[in-house]
């Protein structure tokens, strides 16, 4: 009867995966399987941290209503520390420095709450019930306004001494580069993300759209500038994956975010640098493949996260 | 009685580590606690498979006959499947290519044998026994002829799905750059490396010397371009070091290899750079320092990965 009751409880258990974005939070309902079963989505504030909370507590205490929630997963742009599980810093979300985000919502909400960054939860999600099924070793990339990164290593998540790694985003890849928002130059985020898009397009283009889904819809309409600028951008995500092949020798590299709508305009020209620059045999290894979870693959893994710190 | 047996054995347990260079293999015996108590030097033939045997397995034998060797560790400098255990590729020594070493030796010598990448072995070395102790994640460089990297992450020597990882030294740092031997350009080797070093002599210096040895003698007595090409190296090794920091938020990198008794000549300029790339809280943790066990480094950590997989 013991082992029954146990069963019962654990068919029905079910996780709370948040993923907080610069102007949303979205937050679902997530199964043992990763299947997404409710779902919601609140604008973010970014500057007043008791509104933040309260709306961010309001939203899960909604989800709470209506089902049992065994633990909740968030996952934060930003960097958290892995010891004292603070959001140290936050760029577009300011209220969220030096604050214990984990501790205020689990005592105001009673129930476990745990926080990672944010491309790390996509990355896990990714690997658990996306492309990266089956990988033992894999790296996950989110191409949007930024470049993200996580890596599974050894299928584990791997976050670093202090829980800052990866932020692959942030390696120099031409020294004397564009200027980067973190202080460096030449980073790999100044060219292949939405906002590096933009400035390769107007260096391109006679008249750059204003937004690099506009240099997208311009480039699918065959115009010639704007196609340089996805080939360009794609030899430079290609580059990218060269190194992190030579690195990690991964099963896979799954890239998700909004700009892989352009898919294989950028992974073509991608894929055909990274077999130039990369170790033949590590490059015939790994797929370089679009993440088939975006743009729920934070969501999953977060709610996924919670669950395994749970057990 | 059984217990005090198993004792008295493991106390006289040592294990053989082997370190192939281009040039010379070194051999010594190591006890469990890391300390070389007889050690040995042969020339290494490159091009004739049956003699590279006969001389590394006479060698072997020659401390065989004055010591019990619990197994064999190999250091081999190329790529070597952790599948098969066969070096599929050795650019130095050629006559190793797709080449079973460790069957072969095990099968002459009737003792345990495993082969790992020669700068893994090092890191692993340095890791258990020099400036690693007590870290956790670490990356160790090997600066020689080229730039060689052994990651050790959460405590364990990390080489990737096929065993091919980690090659730093190859990761693109400046897409246009130097050409690379591995047929990449602007490989951080290309301009990290004792290579590297007399490239950078020949642009700064009116009359260059022809070793990297002799540009840090001339660094030594004051020439100025001299002095500018361990800058700009150093400069550099600093972005390496930035990348490293931001991708892996690691306790440590250490830094061996022969163009490292250049010392802070590299080190500071290196540290200045890096403290001005990387993240700044991941910065504040990660200390960058020489190495200790350089040169055998790689003859300790082979013995001991031979020690880890016996046991």
């Amino acid at each position: 009867m013991g082992s029954t009751a146990t069963c019962y409880i654990q068919w029905f258990m079910y996780y709370l995966g948040v993923d907080i974005g610069g102007t949303a939070i979205k937050a679902g309902v997530v199964d043992d399987a990763g299947r997404i079963l409710e779902s919601g989505r609140i604008p973010t504030v970014t500057n007043d941290l008791g509104a933040f909370i309260s709306t961010l507590s309001g939203l899960i205490r909604g989800f709470q209503k209506s089902v049992q929630i065994g633990a909740v997963g968030i996952g934060v742009p930003g960097l958290r520390s892995s010891r004292t599980h603070i959001i140290e810093t936050s760029p577009n979300i300011p209220c969220l420095t030096k604050v214990p985000l984990e501790a205020e919502l689990a005592n105001q909400l009673q129930v476990p709450v745990i926080t990672q960054n944010d491309a790390n939860v996509a990355a896990y999600g990714e690997f658990l019930f996306g492309a990266g099924r089956g990988a033992r070793h894999m790296v996950h990339l989110t191409v949007g306004t930024g470049l993200g990164s996580g890596f599974i290593l050894d299928g584990k998540l791997f976050d670093g001494a202090l829980g800052y790694a990866p932020e692959f985003g942030h390696t120099v890849i031409d020294p004397d580069g564009r200027p980067c928002a973190c202080g460096s130059r030449g980073c790999i985020e100044t060219i292949v993300s939405a906002t590096g898009i933009l400035i390769t397009a107007r260096e391109k283009m006679a008249n750059a759209p204003p937004t690099s889904d506009a240099v997208f819809e311009a480039a699918r309409r065959g115009d010639r500038a704007a196609l340089e600028v996805f080939e360009e951008t794609g030899r430079y995500l290609g580059i990218a994956c060269a190194n992190l092949i030579n690195l990690f020798n991964p099963d896979m590299i799954a890239i998700g975010g909004g700009v892989m709508a352009s898919g294989d305009m950028l992974l073509e020209p991608a894929r055909r640098e990274a077999r130039r620059r990369a170790f033949g045999p590590s490059f015939d290894h790994c797929a370089i493949v679009q993440s088939t979870l975006w743009p729920e693959a934070g969501v999953i893994g977060a709610a996924m996260l919670a669950r395994d710190r749970l057990n």
